[in-house]
């Protein structure tokens, strides 16, 4: 089911520094940077490695309001590692198969990720504390 | 200097459980388990994919005794994601570079991990609250 990490999700306060530090320190590129409403986050991504399945990525978020996901995260947590995210063929034929298994799902329908990727998370209390997203690359699968 | 994400460590407090957890419900299979006295856990690796620059793969890690980095770890935060592994051609080469940078290390010298790796903590204060591990696959680099 799963065919690559496709990304870690850091979460952090200020995302202009985070990106001046991952590359500077790492020697890593911006790829690409986002507002995405829904989620509540300003992003980037820096890219990592280019797999024959999928990039891989370093996503670094930073919220858009306290009371967005990632804004209560970074109050009860501080910055870290917000989610892991893996790539997937068809996240809509793994999400019917995870419910199918009893996990519980964050998602019920794929939504809208990171670089025109069609997503969905599946609750951390389901797998081991671990905020888990799946990821269908655009262009992936049908 | 990263060509990868080697692998997502995650805290667990029973190996057993969340082996058979990820082999279930994700279809993965177990490569390697081993014992790190030195670091003091338990571990297994379940490999996602095979890339050209190496594996990534998730490692989940079951402390040998509270008093540990991971046990302390499950301690204050409970399950989840305990650090990150990237992987590096010259762990040593890296290092020095990263230290000359004032990143903050954990390990001055590469020390042995997973799967016959050399491999080196840097201190999460110096990367955003991520505890970050580079990683030299056995074979790589010199």
């Amino acid at each position: 089911m799963l065919d690559r990490i496709d990304h870690v999700g850091i979460a952090c306060r200020n995302l202009t520094a985070k990106i001046a530090f991952y590359e500077s320190v790492f020697d890593l590129t911006v790829m690409s940077r986002e507002v995405n409403e829904e989620q509540g986050v300003r992003e980037a991504m820096l890219r990592i490695a280019a797999a024959p399945g999928g990039s891989s990525w370093i996503q670094l978020l930073e919220p858009l309001a306290p009371d967005t996901p990632v804004g209560r995260f970074l109050a009860r947590r501080g910055e870290g590692v917000h989610h892991i995210g893996y790539g997937v063929d068809d996240v809509a034929a793994s999400l019917a198969a995870l419910h199918e298994q009893g996990v519980r799902l964050v998602d019920e329908r794929p939504r809208h990720g990171s670089l025109g990727a069609s997503i969905a998370f599946l609750h951390p209390k389901s797998v081991g504390g671990v905020l888990t997203e799946l990821v269908q690359a655009a262009g992936a699968g049908h």
